[in-house]
């Protein structure tokens, strides 16, 4: 039996009418709002080349979505099974339609789960899928996605379009050329697509790679990195190209918002003691601590808005990263601190006009305790949107209950996809849509705003909010 | 004036008409699902002896359980007049009528909290009393209690059959004989209770009285234990012997999640000390540590699922454990740590297709933030249901909302009761198949789930789950 | 255009018809009940003279409230322009139509923030604006408000009547002479207007001026204060006098809720060392800790209620504290923990009939992990209402939710504005008794209370409780 089933027009809304006529009334105010896409992880080489594709439906939703894998490992399924790459090029599953049917046969593990929602929502609208994703329609539902990608609408550029993406940042190495972006702009297309400069690799002295990382950064400024000082140099060099080639911000991964200043002295020393191979934890959490006051300074003197996202211990299963490496769903958050971790940071440029710091967390617990009155008070400070783990309606909810009493709308930062995924993006943005349409009106509905303000905030949320903090309206 | 009252049939579904619709039309459908009890604290005895009784009023719903008399002891009424027992044998209230009367006198404290609703619930549907309790019905309804725990029905093996119980697992000692679970086994009746292995007082080197359950551990398995490696040995015979008896799991309850493996010297040597007397608490939380990845690692060997309580400050009144002994409501949570503790379990067994281990939290912030990550990764673990203070309307939406989009339900393990208030299971298991029916009938309102789907996963929540999580089913 | 709007008759309720109107109900038999103020930084100089007077609207609502400067702080607005006044007496804006136009222009970050609803309300009821508050009404409503206040009825004496206060208690250092009160106490004005003796200044060692606070504490009792047991010998006599004067409660603010009894000598020698200057941030945390015990003590003896407010890293902004000093919007919360921190005073005096204990937090974390079970145990603890950020529709549905399963009602202190704007104060207790009346109500829906519990529980809530727990009915 083929199960068929449609996607609801009021999804996520409150089941109250009342609530439910406002939530309808104000998301279709900002339904078709372009998308702003400020902060995520999607390959610029899709739209370098206008002839790039998608690959096969696996390659599209399975094999690089650690959210999708992560749900079926959970459950006892080999990743080499989902056609998941080995580092030592041991044998995976390669036969896609496999894969696939492996992944209908689990796709009631999503049920309830924003991976599920957002999967759907991609199936119905982008490709026009109708019935249930199930053991029994998963390869006729798998000819249907071939044959959409095969057209050429179904491409990423006619897809950017399709998708009414106003701009779409990407994240990019320090030490990342910008071929493809320079392709882009080199190219008669006119999709806006930026880079955002991420220095993680070369800044966290105890990342996997960190050496080759330094090495690549010495290759792309032809000179080698070898003290503190050259990066520093080589650091502000790579940015002010960054930023020539359109970037607006930098962004900023660590494991805790741990920031302090070190001497001149004890940085190299640190940096030193790195390239000798006998760094401890401690000094890297120290160096990490020091750069992000750095960083911190360079936005001051060149303007990018500066992002830190904090909370995530990564690879926390060495034998998935031993086989699989980075990225493969073993990312797990720990607690988070910013009143005291931030201090020295915002007690230096805390007060400085120039710099704009968004804060993300994946510690509820410091939405209302911390990150609320800290937005609320330092001006440098905005919240960025529910992230990773959070980035659904429950995670939405939370953050408009927790944050915005004390903080205002007005102190955060509006959404971001933070996808590599592209084809989700409207499915993420619309979820967004929805949850702060129905957020807005649940204060309509309860006498705390009325209807112009509600208007005004939903406009802010959906689309003004990430062009301001992000400086994208210039 | 006597007040009457009535079990609303509606009851914890939320108002919303549209939904509660739904969720009423899933509760119909696993409201009469047999009873799946995995974990708790029920008295084999009561099964034991086929004339077993619970005694009187006082005896059943007061004086044993401390999840009532803490609530009277917070407003200021001593223990000793509620009937509980002294360590000192000092004199306390025996009048259970009066008992009963200052009970009722202070009902009205329980308003709004789940001792409330299973106490009434309990009181209106086992005991048929359809007055409200206080002070001026009390010894009307005394009398009521009194009449029915007289009659053949309310023995404890005909209530287990009436209240439709599939299966109920015991927690037992490791060093407990098993002689009720075997007395049990050796009688006509068909009820099927299983023991559960709790090694924490013989493996917790500071719990109160740690010499003297050594003892009896060696005492049952016919040679003392004088070393760490005979303690191992134990503990595996005591596994073995609670297998051969029908146990499904062990539990363990450690105030911190922390694991870590000791050399065997170096356990030995901790071992040697609290023998000696001269253990300290970084001993014991070292040992605990160790002693939980040998738990694993011996339930990889034998297949028990391993559980896992954590985050309990036991006894924290002084003045009570001295006068009352341990469990007398005086036990109150900490702030627990996942993602960083249980590293070294998961990292050496966290991939093994043949551990399950269940985890149990009192600090519901650990739910979004580290247990749905951890179970949405890691095949091995299940997230157990809402747990002690937890166990109520609002613990369970706060689970339900918190664990359900990042681990997907399918990676929980159902509900238990968790109670050894044998009388109130069907009023806990009913507030979870309410709670777990109105969740699921908010996401079909909002479009999240189809009614297909929603009906599995009533079932699995209020039935299928538990069975699975705790290999139930062979 | 000028917007006029309307205060909803329903405001704060839940839109579903049937809780509404169970919320209505409840609400309407407590809406004009006296208002009970146990807690707040009202100025009873206000009330010492007949003739006092607010001063100018940006005096009454904007320039002394820094839950209201923060946030144009936080959006970039010096507070110069906001007419603060800089601790080095610099120039700041005093013209105060230009600071309300300010505020004006950036009153729409307030929407959906308790400010923005307490404003409004104050502004619709006390000062009858019945206009939206934004730039172009600005001047319109700055000259009503301006009128109101030159009007007979608009004198603190006359509002507090009109609120229909039945006490209001005021937070005063433990130097103060208490003059304000007496001249109240003289008067023939009948308003119960009531110390509170918080000796946080001298108490803390590294408050800043604390050797002034300690020397004005040595002035009023007339002999210099120069060791730990001269302190102790003050504060008790301080609080002798304060009782004298009415004084129901005692109050302490602690960055952390450490408590832990020094001897005697450690007591003398950590003291010396402050006397010195050489105190160290050890030292201090230690002294708050063991001067913590010595309060309960003394609460013991003298039957003052003792509260605790803890978790308020204070003045994190360097530069503001500077330029502006304390309370300037700059005090930001962190994590706390009371399982462990308050076991030795609770290990010493938790079980003693004689003390009341209310606890105030700003980690909600701790609600239903720690404070609950708490709560619900020793008979001396209360849970005091939500505190400062938390003081909002969501923060009481939180604690609500959180606070009440475990603890019930009856372990809680009712609520306190905690405010020093005078006439926001029928505002703060109509969003709790509102906020209060719809939580009961949606027990009510629920089937877990019936409606006359209810009606005694908002009762409670909204007067009762809070004049148990401060012993106000005597």
């Amino acid at each position: 039996m083929k199960k068929h089933w449609k996607l609801d027009p009021d999804r996520y809304f409150d089941p109250d009418p009342t609530q439910r006529r406002v939530a309808r009334e104000l998301y279709a105010e900002v339904a078709d709002l372009p998308l702003v896409c400020p902060h995520g992880h999607v390959n610029p080489q899709l739209f370098a080349d206008e002839d790039a594709a998608f690959g096969s439906p696996a390659d599209l939703f399975i094999i690089p979505d650690h959210y999708v894998f992560r749900m079926l490992y959970s459950q006892g399924m080999p990743m080499e099974d989902l056609g998941v790459g080995r580092k030592d090029g041991g044998s995976v599953e390669t036969d896609h339609r496999k894969i696939w049917q492996r992944f209908a046969d689990h796709f009631y593990l999503f049920r309830g789960t924003p991976s599920g929602a957002w999967l759907m929502q991609e199936l119905y609208e982008v490709f026009g899928v109708h019935q249930k994703l199930a053991s029994d329609t998963a390869q006729e539902i798998y000819d249907q996605i071939e044959a959409k990608l095969a057209l050429p609408g179904f491409r990423p550029r006619q897809l950017f379009e399709r998708f009414n993406i106003e701009v779409l940042c990407t994240t990019d190495a320090a030490s990342d050329t910008l071929a493809a972006h320079q392709a882009i702009r080199d190219s008669s297309w006119s999709g806006r697509v930026l880079p955002t400069f991420r220095p993680d690799a070369v800044v966290n002295l105890t990342a996997p790679g960190w050496r080759e990382s330094l090495h690549a950064l010495g290759e792309v400024i032809d000179r080698e990195v070898t003290s503190y000082q050259e990066l520093v140099r080589a650091l502000e060099e790579r940015r002010a190209f960054f930023k020539s080639m359109g970037a607006r911000a930098t962004d900023h991964a660590a494991l805790t918002a741990y920031t302090g200043e070190l001497s001149a002295a004890d940085a190299e020393a640190i940096f030193a003691r790195a390239l000798r191979g006998t760094v401890t934890v401690e000094d890297a959490q120290a160096f990490t601590g020091h750069m992000l006051m750095e960083m911190a300074r360079m936005s001051i003197e060149d303007g990018l808005v500066m992002q830190l996202h904090v909370g995530s211990y990564r690879n926390h299963n060495p034998e998935i990263f031993a086989r699989f490496g980075a990225d493969m769903g073993a990312d797990i958050p720990i607690t988070s601190e910013f009143t005291r971790n931030l201090h020295p940071l915002l007690a230096k440029y805390g007060n400085d006009p120039r710099l704009s710091l968004i804060l993300f967390t994946l510690d509820e617990d410091t939405y209302a305790r911390e990150l609320a009155p800290l937005a609320g008070h330092y001006p440098v400070i905005k919240i960025g949107p529910p992230w990773w783990f959070h980035d659904s309606l429950n995670g939405m909810r939370r953050y408009f209950e927790r944050v915005m009493e004390t903080a205002g709308i007005y102190n955060t930062a509006g959404f971001n996809d933070d996808t590599r995924a592209f084809p989700s993006i409207p499915a993420r943005h619309d979820v967004w849509r929805r949850a702060g349409a129905n957020w807005v009106a649940s204060l309509v509905v309860r006498g705390v705003i009325d209807l112009a303000d509600a208007r005004e905030m939903v406009q802010a949320l959906a689309y003004g909010l990430a062009k301001q903090a992000y400086h994208l309206d210039a």
